[in-house]
């Protein structure tokens, strides 16, 4: 991590030329924004979060996931076949994703095509930079939740598709089949058939619960592993299928040398974790053998939007992994976390979540001077109470493609 | 946990009369505030704080305990002799305090008297209801922290018990060894004399950290266990000894059964075992055993003083252990986790941390009404989300044994 006090960051039609000590002679005449005694960092990405389950984040955290989705989940989703919920809902949604340091995201909606198109208008009036899912679903879940079938869960995510992957600017569509167990076969050939015509992304859950991991087993008796039965379909990873797929707590053998051969995105949710009661996972272990992670927020798995709090919890679970599961694995650091939660995530958006030159310009301003100190600070102390103790109230300014977006104000309440 | 949707709690003189539908008629002449949709809950009771590391809270989280303490916890705390440095950062500390939901705390200071009894007089003023504690040491720590020998510190902590135990409403002193690696068996000693004359609380620390635990067992080659250390001593629990010990993360056999017999409060900082990465106290086991439990925010240990962040800790720890450690030990519920950072941990300071009859009266009035709903909420689910979502800036009201305390206005930035 490189830190530069009192620099320059420059933007040129949205993409990042570098920080500077000086302003080099040819961006001279580039209008220039003081932040004062601000901090500037890349904006945070968030690789997994569910956007109708924000409405409930906080609240049955006494489950685990299988007994949670049915109890908790999936009631809440089947309302956004509602319009007028999704509005309401959705809009809190939205601004609770502006008012934060994320400025990329890849979000997972519900089966509802209306509801889906409508959170991507409300993202894409937002400013932020987003894939959106609409979820494919076709077995083992209520049946307002349930496409008839697979053709007909086809059918609705070709229309999807077509009807959202040129209109907007920031918000795309990516492939959400939502995990193997709420997805039949017939379905996931129907996916990949428009993952191949689309060369749409990915996003799904991996490995998260041992419950559903005996399921997954069950469900596909033939498949390796669980990560197996997404790449028998073609739907993990390699060329021309990027693939980010949620928890991975359980992932090892077979299955860890396969997400990293195909370059799958690991999208890290310790807070999560926790709350499901799921476990803690190994991310020392994927860095080191070169498996790309990044950080997930999980609404409402996590109860919290925020990414600063998903490094924190990273580091804070690294070091449980380490004391009471394998002490070969090092906890994480402060800049690790960091790296996770900007550069680490970032690439699976594109040339993301640096302000290396040629990287599209995402930052966040934060003024930490609400946060208060009887000892001077270094630069590097100051992000990491940033990252520890700071709060949407402390962000000032967000730019996204280097166009800066409305946050309300600075301070929310 | 009881709950009482439009109900009245009732004050007289500082003692809470209960909660009632409707007010009965002997207190009908009592004034009345109505604090509208607002939540009042019992105050949070933080049984672990360290006020002079408050300064540092957020930094140096990559290491353990022994090298952690070396490192960042000794060299802040030596700034202390300075009182001008104790000033400003006592103020800091003092305000985050009264601006949160704690309205009891057993606090550690420093060895130094005259910043101890500024640090005193300022909690006082805030309104608070606090133990404080000048901190005892006179080994293994650098000089700037040592007592000249055992006799010097004990003449020192009398002259500090004798200058404030009878100097403040609602500031009391707590007999305070730092833990048995800084304190020798005659300094030991000299305390047990000090705690029978004063009939003083005691607090420390016991078994935190593999290496803490092996040192002791160095230290006190005889003593059974690290609280057969303190018990050989009689400062640990029993018949006239109050006590407070935290963390305890890796009590076990004996230890324990000790733990139980003295009646000894566990103050479980399950934020800061993780930080430093301790690893996870059995809190399940010692409820189920009848052990005292309470939650301490462990600043700068943790890096929050919010007790409301200690519960959601304290579950998704509990959860981490079911799944990590022994699934004999169920995780803890919200209810489970309210009732530790209130009557839990309350009991340690009287009759402290409910509304039921009797109790001092101390109440945070909470407006939710930031935390924005699309579905409507129970009682018991706005209180959850207060636990998991909220921060001080929610809190509208605080009152510590019938006073209501200066916040600073309800939003503090």
């Amino acid at each position: 991590m490189k830190t530069l006090e009192n620099g320059y960051l420059i933007c040129e039609k949205g993409i990042s030329k570098g920080i500077f000590p000086e302003i080099p002679e040819k961006y001279s005449s580039f209008p220039v924004v003081d932040y004062g005694n601000a901090i500037i960092i890349p904006g945070l990405c968030d690789l997994h979060i569910h956007a109708p389950q924000y409405a409930f984040r906080g609240l049955g955290m006494d489950l685990e996931l299988l007994d949670w989705l049915n109890k908790y989940t999936f009631p809440e989703e089947s309302k956004y076949v509602e319009i007028d919920y999704a509005n309401v809902a959705y809009d809190i949604f939205t601004e609770a994703l502006k008012r934060g340091a994320t400025t990329r995201a890849s979000v997972f909606a519900t089966l509802h095509t209306p509801a889906t198109v409508l959170l991507m208008e409300k993202l894409e009036h937002s400013g932020l930079a987003t894939f959106v899912g609409k979820v494919s679903m076709d077995r083992n879940c209520p049946d307002i939740l349930r496409s008839k079938g697979a053709e007909a869960a086809y059918l609705a995510a070709k229309a999807w598709i077509i009807s959202t992957k040129d209109r907007f600017k920031n918000t795309s569509p990516i492939l959400t089949p939502r995990f193997i167990p709420a997805c039949s076969d017939e379905l996931m050939g129907r996916l990949k058939e428009l993952q191949t015509e689309y060369g749409l992304p990915v996003q799904s859950h991996l490995s998260e619960n041992k419950s559903e991991i005996a399921w997954v087993k069950e469900l596909c008796p033939e498949a390796g592993s669980y990560a197996d039965a997404y790449d028998s379909f073609g739907l993990f990873g390699g060329e021309g299928v990027p693939t980010v797929m949620a928890h991975c707590v359980w992932s090892e053998g077979s299955e860890e040398s396969l997400i990293r051969q195909n370059g799958v995105y690991v999208a890290h949710c310790p807070q999560s974790n926790m709350n499901l009661s799921s476990g803690v996972a190994p991310i020392r272990r994927f860095l080191n053998s070169g498996i790309r992670v990044g950080l997930g927020s999980d609404v409402a798995g996590g109860c919290q939007t925020s990414i600063f709090r998903a490094m924190c919890d990273a580091i804070q679970v690294s070091k449980l992994y380490w004391r009471l599961v394998d002490q070969k694995d090092a906890p994480l650091s402060v800049q690790e976390a960091f790296y996770l939660g900007t550069a680490g995530g970032g690439s699976f958006f594109g040339k993301v979540g640096s302000f290396d030159e040629g990287y599209e310009f995402d930052a966040v301003v934060i003024d930490d001077s609400g946060i208060p100190s009887s000892n001077p600070l270094s630069l590097e102390e100051r992000l990491a109470r940033i990252i520890y103790l700071s709060d949407d109230s402390c962000i000032c300014d967000k730019y996204v493609r280097g166009r800066k977006i409305d946050i309300g104000g600075g301070v929310y309440k």
